[in-house]
This record gives C-alpha cells, structure tokens and sequence, in this order.
C-alpha cells in the first residue's frame, strides 16, 4: 500500500497549494492513503472547519493537528462531528476529539493513524507520549486488524523523535516527524522495518520564517518586542512530506522515499 | 569557489568516515574550501586536540565547534595554539579562542568563517546572536577583502534559523546550521543570493539518537532517569553537509547542493 | 492537629540541622505529625538510605523527594522497603515507591499526605499535575477516613504553584511549595480553608546559591562553562518551613505561620 | 539613608493600593527614596503614560520595569520623555530608554538604580546580566559619587537571583529580585554587606494567580487551552517589597527588613 503524509499546511499559500496539487500529485505517485497535519491552515493557527473541508474534499482521507489544534476555537465542536480528523492523544484530559483511529484506505484495507506531541523545547507541557503511543501500537498490530499504521510525531526536538522512531520500530508503518516546518533530509527504513523521516516539513511558503511573512519574526528576533501580528506568506508553496509503500501482509516499510513538489524547495528525485 | 560545509562530527564513527572519505569527496566534488564542525568528534561531547588534528589532516581548512564547544577542558588552552578552529562569537565574555576568522582556500581566496549560537531552546542562555554576526558581517562585505563568507548558525529552532538566513541574505555566502545532528532538506538560494540549509545533519551514524546509541537515550526518555552514559553509536556514519558554488567577485551563491554520502541515508544527488 | 512541614534538606548543613534542632522544634511548637523533604540531603542531589534513616530518626514522620528522588540510585530499591518516603505521584510511569500514603499521626488521626511535580520551567517534562492531585484528593476526602491532608507541590513557577493551591482550596489542609530553595513570606489561609505558602524554602545554609557554595555557580553564570563540580555549602543552616494547625472534624487550616530557625535568614515570629 | 523598594504593582488593585498606601507607608518609615517596579500596573501587562505618572505622584522616586517593560507600546515613546523610568540594563539592544540612573534622594544623596533580566526560565531570550551589572557597578563605585545603589535583578529563578546577590556583593547597597509576584523570606545581608531578598514580591491581590484572576489560569492549566484573557485580580492588594537602611559613608545595608502591609498577607513585624 502506497500511503503520502504531507506536512504542515501553511495559510492560504498552503491551501492552495493543496487544493490544486494534492489530487495530481496523488495521482502522480499511485497513492493509496493521504494524510495531510492541517493545525497551522487558518491564518497559520489552528484549523477551522471550513479549512478542514477544503483539505478533506481535495484528497485527504486523514487530518491531523498539533499544538496548535484549537487555536481556532469553532474545531472544538468541529472535530465531534468530523471523525476523519485526529488531534494529539496527550494533548490534554480535557480535550475533544480523539488523537487515534482506524481509517479504510484502497481495496477496504485498514490504517491506524495516531498522532503524539513531544515534551522537549515545546512551548507548553504535554504528558508523556511514549506510554501513549505505546497503549495504541499494542491494541494495533501490524498484521492484525490493521494492514498499516502511521505514528505523527508532533515535536521539536530530533533526539525525541528518533527516540520515537527507534521505540515504534517494527511496530508501525511509518513514523513521521512534524512542527518544526523544515523538512528533514533523513528518510530511511529504520532496522526492523519502520518508515522514518524526523519532519515532513509544511506545505507552506519557504521564503520566510517557519512559513510566516519574513518581517515580523525578524523584527521580534532583532528588538526583543511584537509590532505586528504574525501573518503567512504567500508566495508559492512548496508540498513536502514522504511517500512509503508498505507490505500489506507484514504492515512494514518496504520502500520511502521524500516528497517536495513545486514552490521554492528543490524537487524530490522523481 | 566551491566551499564545502560538513555538519557535527560525531564520536569514532563520525572521525572515522572523515579521515577516510573527506579526501576523496573533496577531490570528487572540486572543493575550494572545507569546513567541518567538530563539537562532537570526542565521545560525542567537545574536541580535544588530537581529534581536531586528525579531522584538520583529513581535509578540513577550519573546524567550528558550538554549545559543546569546551565540554573537554583542553580545548580551552588547545584553541589558543590552533588558529584554524572557531567557537561561538556569543559563547561567552570569558570564553577563548576567536568567533570569525579570515582564512585562505585556493589561489588565495579568502573566505571568512563566523559561527554564532542561537538562543531559542538551548539549554544554556547566549547572547544575541543577530548584533554579533551584524557587526562581523558589516566588516567584512562581500566583494571587498573577502571573496566568500559562511555563517554557521549552531541552534535549535527553525525559526531562529531561518530569520538568521534572511538576516544575513545578500551579505554571506552561505548560512547553514547546525546543531539538530539531522539534515534538513530546505537547500535553496536566498532572495538575495545567499546559499542556505537550516541544517548540515551530523556526520555520524543515524541507526541511533542523534548520533548517541539507542540504548539510553530511550531508557531515559522512558524512566526519566538516566542510568548509564551517553555513548557514540558505532555503526557507518553518513558524512552530510551542503556544498555551495559562489562568483568569486560578488561571493553570492550560484549554486547550492546538499551533501549525503555513505551510511544510512539516502546519497545526495550527484 | 499541629502539622510542620520542613523544606528541601541541603547536603551535610542541612542534615545536621535536622539531627540536632528537629526534635527540640517539635517539642517547642507542639506538633502532632512531620514531615520533610530529602530530596537533596545526599551531596544536594537525591537521598541515600542512610541519610533517609537519619532524617526519620530525628523526627520525621514522612520524607518527600522531587524531581531529584532518585539521584542517588539505592533510592530506586530504598523506597520499596520503607514507606514513609513519598516520591512524586506524576514522577513517571516506572518509577518505583508510591506518590501520596495515609500516615498516622498522634492519637491516631490519619493524615495523607501527595507530593506532585510541576511542568512549568522543570530540567524535565512531567506529566499533568492537575489530574494527579485530583484523584488523590477525590479518594481521599477531608472529614472522612482522613483528619488532614497536605500536598507537596514540587515546582519552579509561582504561577503553577498558586494555581494548584487554588485547585485544592477546601480539599486539603495544606499545600505547600518545595524546590526553590528559597522560603516565601506569603503564608495565609485560601478562601476555602486551605494553609498555603508558596515554597517552604530549604534546611541549609543560605550563605550560598541555593545551598551550594557559591564559587561553582557563580563561575558557571560567568563563563558559561562548568569548572567543577557542585558541593552543598557547610554554613550554619537554617530549619525552613511552615507549620499549620487544623480542625481534626473539618481538616481545614485554623490557623498558619512560618518557620523560620537558626542560620542567616530572620527567625520566625514566635 | 532609608530606601523602600516596593515589587511589581498588579493591575489596579495594586495602583489603588498605591496611590493610597504608599505616602502613608514612606512616612512611617521614614523614606529617604522610593523605587517601585510597575511592569504589570496596566491591566496587568506593561505600563502606560498615565498609570507611570500616578506612581510617581503618590510617592515614586523611582520606577523599574521589568520583561513586560513595553507590552504597552506607548512605554516606547513615554520612557524617552520621564527619565525617572528605568528599563532593564538587557532588554534588547534596539530599546528606548536607559537601564541605570543616578537619583537625588533626600538631602541631595545620590543613588544609583540599575536593573538586570534574568536569564534562567524566562520567556524570551536576553543577554547576560552580569557583565551588564559588572560595567555599571564598576563606573558608580559605593563611598564614590553615589551615597548608595540598587540592583533590581527581574529573574525567575532562583539560583541566579543567589548568584546576583553574591556578584554584587559588597558593590551595592541593595539587591532585590522581581518578577515572580511573591515575596521571599530570606530578606539579609550578605557578607560583604550587601542586602538581599530574592524577590519584593507584588503589590497586588494575593487571592490569585500570580495577581491574575484565578479563573482563567486554572481554566488553562486545566485544560491547555486559552479561553479568555487574563485579567487581574481585584481584591485588596498587600504592597509587599524590602526597606533597606544604609550607611551614608560606606553604602553598605546597616539594617533591612521586609515590607508587607494590607490585603491577605502577614503584616511584616512593625
Ligand atoms: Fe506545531
Ligand atoms: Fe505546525
Ligand atoms: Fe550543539
Ligand atoms: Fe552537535
Ligand atoms: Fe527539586
Ligand atoms: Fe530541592
Ligand atoms: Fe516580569
Ligand atoms: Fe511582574
């Protein structure tokens, strides 16, 4: 099975990038399953229903979030009546929605998705998302109810996502990395068959800081203070993320190879 | 020119593929001038001067280091005799050695090197980093006594990272960071001309946690606690960094390409 | 029920001050239970067995720990054979001892007492504490098989600290603050009837940085480089806490003042 | 000389309890010069013109900032044309205003107030306070032009707020911490006859959180959500900071005790 994860969508530049590119791209490479993280869509926080649709209606079987899940306030009630989109199971006890599902790709055949937030150099606390994935992977195996499974690993820092990679290894299809915005250059199959790239990078705009207009981050970053809000920039968006073709049988990773497509970013090797 | 940049050397694994591939990468890839971070060539945390010897015999014209830059006492002393090793410019007030230096690649070019800290996410505080490279940045403007220069911006956050490019786009050669031990494949040209990578990667062996064997960095990651050292996985190390091709009379970028070779990952494009 | 909780026990200094002024203490405030915290009785860092036995023995009724409970590693086996220690209930998953126990107090009253990690500037991330706490106090309601009840909140952040005073107003007798080091002066009764003092400050010699001799530190914060390694300084040492008196039927605090004996810092109002 | 410091004034429970408390208070204790610390006198996040101008005319010589020194944006205009404000010595190098100040208290004495931001645990990054304090320490000496001097260290931990002290040691007249909005009990004099307390505390409501309405800080603990904005808390505020006594000659504390007075907290002893 051929499942695409593409990062980050970045503000409108990334919607529309999505919106045109998604489908061809999908086409393009045989896709069997797409799952697209949509927590910066709106404005660059947060995701609002109407966003939500867009992703879903140009190709996405699955959405997930991040930190940034509820910063527009309308997913709070959005995400109950939207199974298909997935926020972090240790987001926090008290909120709605649920971070993993089973989803049916191509041909019936199933896929976990489960996302989880680090705890290292994140801007708020988290609990600890090892005993959470972990709860999901048991439930889930590879080979049982599920052909294939997806780990999201919403984080910062590299040493805790290979550390989520290495303790998912052999248990999940992929794990892939999120939240920095940056695509990573470290796609490989890890020793007992799990797909692995540190971050997926977004579908954003790479003239600019993290997806942001360049202005006001350097003014922040220069003069210690806020003059302005944070506002995405727009020029032409790059969708990055990662292809991996798993083994229906074995739910393991048999090929993966990085994904970058238009915008600024050069092109991943067709 | 065609300047190659080479991300954390780590531990035996990562000196061992330098002293033996350096040479004939550079005689492959045509280069002018080399650099290699050394911060973790020793056991994974700092550079004595025996390993800086061996990765300068190996090739490399300067060695910068970053936050691990003294974690071995005999730096302190060692990089006062060595004037081809560069540590942060915003280490610390107290801290020897020099944070930019002019140095000579082929038929006397010169290129200047600056290294600078970031401060989002590290574990130690630093000081600003934008009005250091500022004022070597001033000094030494492309196009007048310098031919090329490379900024290597040692930090954590996409963020700081990407600012500190757009920073300094137009006025270096190449920004490339380090730090994160994993290579990001973000390899494009500024607006202005400058070559930039948000991350080299490290040269070492990524079947492990940033370089660190499995072992325990997942125990601690998972108890809390830490029960033994920290030490170099030993497995093939993948050299990674970005080679950068400048016009010699406006030290502006012309070419970027990002480097990957053995271990691993998947190679670079040739 | 007359309650003295002491703060974090400061290597040698601070031990010695427990040996030799805890017993005259109690007898001079007539308290009914104790309890104190050892998380740094052992060099500053983690408690070992013996010093666990010293501090019981000088009249401690319970020893709480914190983020450093098992820096000594005999800790990891100690605290299964002695259950009058406590390590935090959010410590992590597979810590071993207990978070919260019910304890007996003269003439039989019973008194629980919790300790619980914060989240917010801790070296390491901990889950929830919020949840923690409430499950405990849920099950173990003030008036019922309890006389008393008092949280540990181990923490850096004011902020965090008062809010977890505020969550437990009125479910518990005291919530006190450890883990700073540093005693603070707004001792009171909440709306609800819960004694509160934001840090309980430690038992050791405050001629110091919080209990360590000076020059280390003061090097560190200077030089941004680690010299040597950190020693507990050997000054008197002075008995920080707080004591509170409850209502054996209703649990709640009557009344509450600081304890302050011996040292540097300004003795307590007798 | 008598000099009052007086924490963090909170939003307008803490204005009202300065412009009603605070002529009152001086005259008790008879005050030579007065230094407030206003970051947080408007609703709670910066200062404006007009609530600047209030402190001062209720008695004021003097008045500190803090991280929030520009939250209100007219600060940036208002602190060029009221040299009476002082902003930290390490904000940020772009600025307005000054850091440090030679003051005439009573009878024409001189007082040096200067003001430093922590590094540990804060929010934003900013560079190292002590070589900031050492230049001015070293160019305003005690027993020289200034009858004494006042280092207002706004830090959140403290084992920096320790080291501060001990730097300044024998330097200055006084060191007091802000920024935590609770007052420590470990109010001395150090060994070379500096006085210390690690912080004022604020001059606000301490049925709160930090001086902010408890529901919303709860709400967000709770849950990891904002829901509304943080608005101070409006019952009767305690104005809590440090009355120093210093040598005319030497500069040196004589005597220092701590200030509490109204609102829920313990009055200091009279
Ligand atoms: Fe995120
Ligand atoms: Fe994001
Ligand atoms: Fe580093
Ligand atoms: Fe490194
Ligand atoms: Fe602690
Ligand atoms: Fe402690
Ligand atoms: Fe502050
Ligand atoms: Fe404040």
């Amino acid at each position: 099975m051929r499942i695409l994860y593409l990062g980050d969508v970045m503000g409108r530049a990334g919607r529309r990038a999505i919106a045109e590119g998604l489908g061809p791209l999908k086409q393009r490479l045989g896709v069997d399953f797409t799952i697209v993280n949509g927590e910066n869509a709106s404005g660059g926080m947060g995701l609002t229903g109407a966003h939500a649709r867009l992703i879903l209606e140009a190709g996405a079987d699955c959405v997930t979030l991040g930190d940034h899940a509820f910063d527009q306030k309308e997913m709070l009630s959005f995400i109950e009546t939207e199974p298909r989109i997935i926020r972090p199971l240790n987001f926090s006890k008290a909120a709605p929605g649920r971070g993993a599902r089973v989803f049916e790709a191509t041909r019936g055949r199933k896929v976990l998705v489960a996302q989880i937030l680090g705890q290292v150099f994140m801007k708020r606390p988290f609990d600890d998302p090892f005993s959470a994935i972990e709860a999901v992977l048991k439930s889930h195996p590879l080979g049982g109810l599920v052909q294939a499974s997806v780990v999201d690993i919403h984080a910062e820092a590299t040493s805790e996502k290979m550390a989520v990679g290495h303790f998912c290894d052999g248990r999940a299809s992929l794990v892939v990395g999120t939240h920095t915005h940056v695509p990573t250059a470290d796609t490989m199959i890890l020793s007992r068959g799990t797909g692995y790239q540190s971050d997926a990078g977004m579908c954003g705009d790479y003239d600019s800081v993290i997806g942001m207009d360049k202005a006001e981050p350097l003014r922040r970053f220069l003069t210690g203070m806020a003059s302005e809000r944070f506002t995405p920039a727009e020029g032409p968006a790059t969708l990055c993320g990662v292809l991996v073709t798993t083994d229906d049988r074995t739910g393991k990773a048999v090929e993966i190879q990085p994904v970058r497509e238009g915008g600024r970013l050069i092109a991943s090797p067709a």
